[in-house]
């Protein structure tokens, strides 16, 4: 596409189921953040087979067979992964356990998908990576926030197009509704939920590896605060951080939980990408005071202001790719590498952090 | 007002004029800022009066006495210092030589209005606060992009009223365009136009303090870079900084010379303001890929979300205020301590800049 075609730039439609019924077999376990709901939508739209579902909670088990009535519950997770069939556990854990899980997951020779963030300590981080290299299973990681957006997506396939340049900044807002009644004990607990730039900014720093194509980046300054919530100690209810790839692009993001009651969804989160000929804004989950839904997105270049209206249109190629990857044992939906720098990046960023309300 | 009224906000209306003709009289000098035009219209409109205007360039001038035929030609700066009836001098000289202008100004017994930035070294802000300390007059900045656009002065007017709660972040955009054939030679040389974070950075800043109602902020970190603009090395085509206001509020802006091509304006600035109970966005001079305008506010509460298109409803009360302030020895268009320290933190946001191009 040369840039003349600049203003044709559209959405490549859906993409197939990869695989038939019973041809790619996976399990649920570890029901504690309801991600997990995503993740299993994910697979089975490309065409995976849920067989099992384990979590010691029986109630998280029948909320999860309400929704899914095909998974057969598991005894215990033992039972799951002895099973052969079995290629890949997706998991939503409490963030601290979840790095353990997947030691567990790809010691018995199957791939792993847990919901982000994927580890709450650089010594979870390096023991997983040692057993991936032992193992040569995944440790794939549910950064829905880019992997399950469709104007995230298709933000990625116009940068590869050309059509705002070379991406010089990032800057994404991950607000979110806090709903404190509604949320675990463990998502109060630092130790348990890692920080707030090691939880929800972990997908930040995915999209910025991402869109920029960086294989290193380094955190330059970061930060956190409790501006609101005296009542829960150990919540970052704010961070922040800027980051440069080794390509020289930055980026800058903020987290919160700060999202207005009145907003109409559960937080405004947008992404804002500059490049060196032009510039894309992603409205994801909302365009304020309209009624045009999530996945807009604003694309300016040289050939003037575009409006894409993305729901529907794009759909979730990682999926497939994922589930391909595990088959082919190939990195076409996301590297190893891509994945550890992300969970990296995000525990350096809280580990530097400044904390602001202090 | 209380928080249910918080959907009835409303722009207040226009400020009339503070005095009638011959009242409050100024001169207009340095021209080399196209915003002297805008500095010129914001008095005018407040009631001021414009008899002189110099510049040793007489095609400047032509140009100036073709938008105010009003303004007699002075032979000199001397002449204009001379008259008693004036009281006020606005200029837009270059950069670098604001100060030294400023300083002849104050010590004639006048006030001067310069176009931002105030300054471009440490040592020109000391001299001139000397030169306001000895003098007793007026150092005041043109910081345009708050002072000359509705949506954000109305913005100030939400958050006093307490429409956001209290203010935690301000993020801004501030991109430009270019177009560097328009550009006089000292616009990139940085010991004339000081930098971008000192130049159009200055906006951002004050309007951060402005904003969170901050007295001191300091700059944690910063940075700049010349990501496309090789043929002119000392440029900045890109700059960020993130500070933090003594109140534990935080900001962080990005400003650039990459407005693509294709956008229907100058540039696509944007502020987003954080509150602990709701968010302001404004769209500054564009709600890209509509037909809207500029000056577009959306405020998002507990009462929901809520779009204002301002234009035209909300006026421009710094300029009075400013008339009113030289009259009166008020500070209430904007004290010489917040003019001061937004110059300040700007020209250390420049100084402690990481390259990240280099």
């Amino acid at each position: 596409m040369n840039k003349a075609d600049g203003m044709n730039y559209a959405p490549k439609g859906k993409p197939n189921p990869v695989v038939k019924e019973g041809e790619f077999v996976f399990a649920a376990v570890g029901l504690d953040h309801g991600h997990i709901f995503g993740q299993c939508n994910g697979l089975l739209e490309a065409g995976a087979t849920l067989k099992w579902v384990y979590d010691p909670d029986q109630a998280k088990v029948d909320g999860f067979i309400e929704k899914f009535p095909q998974a057969k519950q598991a005894e215990s997770l033992e039972q799951v992964l002895e099973d052969e069939e079995v290629k890949l556990v997706a998991a939503a854990a409490i963030p601290s356990e979840r790095s353990a899980l997947g030691n567990k997951v790809m010691r018995a020779g199957k791939d792993y998908f847990t919901d982000k963030t994927p580890f709450t300590t650089i010594a979870q981080l390096e023991e997983s990576k040692k057993v991936v290299e032992e193992t040569g299973q995944k440790y794939m990681v549910y950064f829905s926030e880019r992997l399950h957006v469709e104007s995230a997506i298709f933000a990625g396939q116009l940068i590869n197009e050309g059509a705002i340049g070379k991406v010089i900044q990032v800057t994404g807002f991950g607000p979110h509704r806090l709903n404190a009644p509604s949320r675990p004990n463990w998502f109060f607990e630092k130790e348990k939920y890692g920080g707030i730039l090691c939880d929800i900014g972990s997908h930040q720093i995915e999209q910025f590896l991402f869109y920029t194509n960086s294989k290193e980046a380094e955190v330059l300054h970061s930060k956190i605060g409790n501006y609101g919530h005296p009542a829960y100690p150990e919540l970052d209810d704010y961070g922040d951080a800027t980051l440069k790839g080794e390509n020289g692009a930055t980026q800058f993001f903020r987290v919160d939980w700060f999202t207005p009651d009145g907003l109409s969804t559960w937080g405004d989160g947008r992404t804002f990408i500059v490049g060196t000929e032009g510039t894309i804004e992603i409205r994801k989950y909302v365009d304020l005071a309209t009624d045009k839904g999530g996945n807009q997105l604003y694309l300016v270049n040289q050939e003037g202001e575009k409006h894409f209206d993305l729901t529907g249109k794009v759909g979730f190629p990682f999926f497939g790719d994922l589930i391909l990857d595990c088959i082919n044992r190939t990195e076409n939906a996301m590297t190893q590498r891509h994945a550890f720098k992300a969970a990296e990046l995000c525990l350096q960023a809280q580990d530097k952090a400044l904390n602001v309300t202090q």
